[in-house]
């Protein structure tokens, strides 16, 4: 079994069945630090780089939450426009990981290019995080998610999934990556601009996912065992950051998670995934119903940043 | 009497007077801290997160120093712009802060719109700092400020202020309030487009606070055992940065606080205050007079905060 | 001998012999920490202040590393316009360090005005580093180039250094006082509009460099034990940053380091230094030949921030 120490976390496509559970148990293990509000001790000789070439919040405070969990420190830019690397010098991405690998022991980071954490992995010799690379992979958060399935009902294997969102985003394909390696069938529902490219299809047929297509999600919510969702509709960029201040998104109802569809259709006990931001996909209303878990994935998405952390940096095995 | 564990710092309304002093006396029982320059560790498994909406330096820097000399951590945004949150998406606050509240164990916010951190108190199970919301309140600047003179005094009561600004503004709010708690006559000067509103006057008046107004600060200085003094006098945002660079601000006299002023008018014991940055109404000839307590009261800043995060997280009862 | 407790680093003028070893010394005695991944608790005590003016990413952040390495902590700002400081007010040198002195113990502060570190150091008790002003200087770059020659060849006396870029540079001002207190004869390169100023010329003959200037690189390679190079092509400001975006720069050859050049031209054992970023002036493929030293250099500038703060915070001596 390879060991994780040392490991880059780039996709979930070479992610092995038996890593996924090792990573679920390690979180577990770890969840009492940070329920208990205790940071502990076990990378407290350790300092984590955050290389973040486009604003986030939930994925960089995430990490840094989880490595603070832990003990260990922190630096790192949270946005390139703040570093001479990014702004004026446009540095290739070689010459600016080969400085960032002296700073710290493990670099996770958010780029706007896919690919770009691979080619930093390439170049050096401590390991690398995506934290989301344009359209490519977004692994820590479906590992949240499969962790908040598994964590509440001890398994992932004979649960169906419903995907809606951007088929073309990048937790749309760590999912499928993600989901191929357990018996989870799941259906994809997207506006049709927004659908599975043909490649990413071959793909996932090519790894026995079983996987349908479906055109509202009225029609498939109720044999759904989790329900994860993501905006299919974006911010209106041509306007400014004030006009849009307070603009109403308008999701259409084929992909909207309402109340009233959740108590008229799905399973009494399914499982309503976010990873948030939302526009108006899942509305405000659905927060107290039964089937909303958003907010303990977030917690989990501190915890399973934990369990990455304390693997890759050696201090668990 | 409530505990301070678990609290939140929202307002000096509800403050009451006991619960000032007890600010106070854990501040001076924890200032040797700072003062030796030796980090503690009576928060060190606890994490701060900051959740600043707009740049600020003092207020955002001074509760990091505070975690940090206390032995905690720090993990946050200092511009809503470096977060998804706040630019593209105007996530609500509940989303946000039920977000923040599982990456430390106590969220200090400055927003631009008034009862933000309320809001967020609203939701979340770990204590909110209100760290100056739009026109609302900034409570731990005016605890620094009371703690300010404590220090020096022994005490608050018995003494007479003179409050010198925009009294439209959240210091001049929490000051008010924070004022009524104790036996201390105000006399507010502000230019007339900047003075008490109607619905504050009632409010003062409710709380039995002995306030009056004047014109010119040349006409009530001489009475004032304590001057607090804030800008009246905004930088010219219609001009670009670089244009504004070394731009100088034009006070009127009624507002300055000059040092013939002081040294013709002033006690000779009288204690001036200013939270800073300024522009003109207190010259730099006067940082060498007798009455400048500006530096002594940002080391008092830092100070306040660690008093203020041991109370909250309950390291001190 | 003067001590290094409470010391600024703000000029390599009024630095010793001695001193510049001391540095060397401790550097080399802390960087089995660096090296072995294993932050230690020297300066666990300490906070460090970023006070950064201007974006920077290799400085700020070696220091941030070096002071988590040593097991200390950081607060500060990476962007004056995250500041009302630097944004909004234009608040003075003063009025800012007489704050930031208390929320940490040591300041490390970019300017783009030269000389206001100094001023900065003129106002407060804690130490100032001066990370970079204006066209000033950059004594903690130049001690780190120093280093890595030092450890590399054990001595800096009697190696012959070739310098090429801007020498209106700050760095190569601090080159220049660097090398006065050493046996170090040196060439400078520059295109003519960026040769060096006549009052530093006077500077350097008064301080008994040895020192010469060549038009080309190629006619003075062949004799240099150390070549030190920054870019004389500057990004075009005149563009857009997404204009800029992959735009190709074209440094004249007569100031290009090639690899060919390396080969036909260069003695065999001499050291390429760059403190990067940069732009065509050093090709890609120099980086595997046996000449560039620049990430072993970028290891070092933390292994020398180590040193200097473990200096000036007064814990070795």
């Amino acid at each position: 079994m390879r060991s994780f120490s040392g490991r880059d976390i780039l996709t979930l496509k070479d992610f092995e069945r038996h890593e996924f559970l090792r990573v679920f148990e390690v979180a577990e293990q770890l969840e009492p630090i940070a329920r208990s509000r205790r940071n502990g001790d076990l990378l407290r000789e350790k300092t984590l780089v955050t290389a973040f070439y486009q604003p986030s919040t939930r994925t960089r405070l995430a990490h840094e939450a989880a490595m603070l969990r832990l003990g260990g420190r922190v630096t790192g830019f949270s946005d390139a426009q703040m570093t001479r690397a990014g702004d004026f010098y446009q540095e290739s991405i070689k010459d600016t990981v080969k400085m960032l690998e002296f700073y710290g022991d493990a670099i996770v980071m958010r780029h706007f290019q896919e690919g770009a954490p691979r080619e930093a992995a390439h170049w050096v010799s401590v390991p690398i995080i995506n934290g989301g690379d344009g359209w490519g992979e977004h692994p820590t958060q479906i590992l949240t998610d499969l962790y908040t399935v598994w964590r509440e009902r001890g398994r992932i294997d004979g649960l169906k999934w419903l995907a809606v969102g951007d088929m073309r985003m990048r937790t749309m394909h760590s999912l499928g990556y993600g989901l191929t390696k357990f018996d989870s069938p799941v259906t994809f529902v997207a506006p049709p601009e927004m659908s599975l490219t043909d490649e990413f299809k071959d793909e996932l047929a090519h790894y026995s996912l079983d996987f349908s297509e479906a055109e509202h999600v009225e029609q498939v919510i109720g044999e759904a065992d989790v329900i994860l969702v993501e905006p299919v509709v974006q911010p209106d960029y041509t306007k400014s950051r004030d006009e849009r201040h307070g603009q109403v998104a308008h999701t259409p109802d084929n992909y909207k998670i309402t109340q009233e569809l959740l108590e008229t259709k799905a399973k009494s006990d399914a499982i309503l995934l976010h990873s948030l931001p939302r526009m108006d996909e899942v509305p405000p209303g659905v927060d107290v119903t039964r089937w909303s878990r958003y907010w303990p994935e977030a917690f989990n998405g501190v915890v399973v940043r934990m369990a990455i952390l304390a693997l890759v940096l050696g201090a668990m095995e």
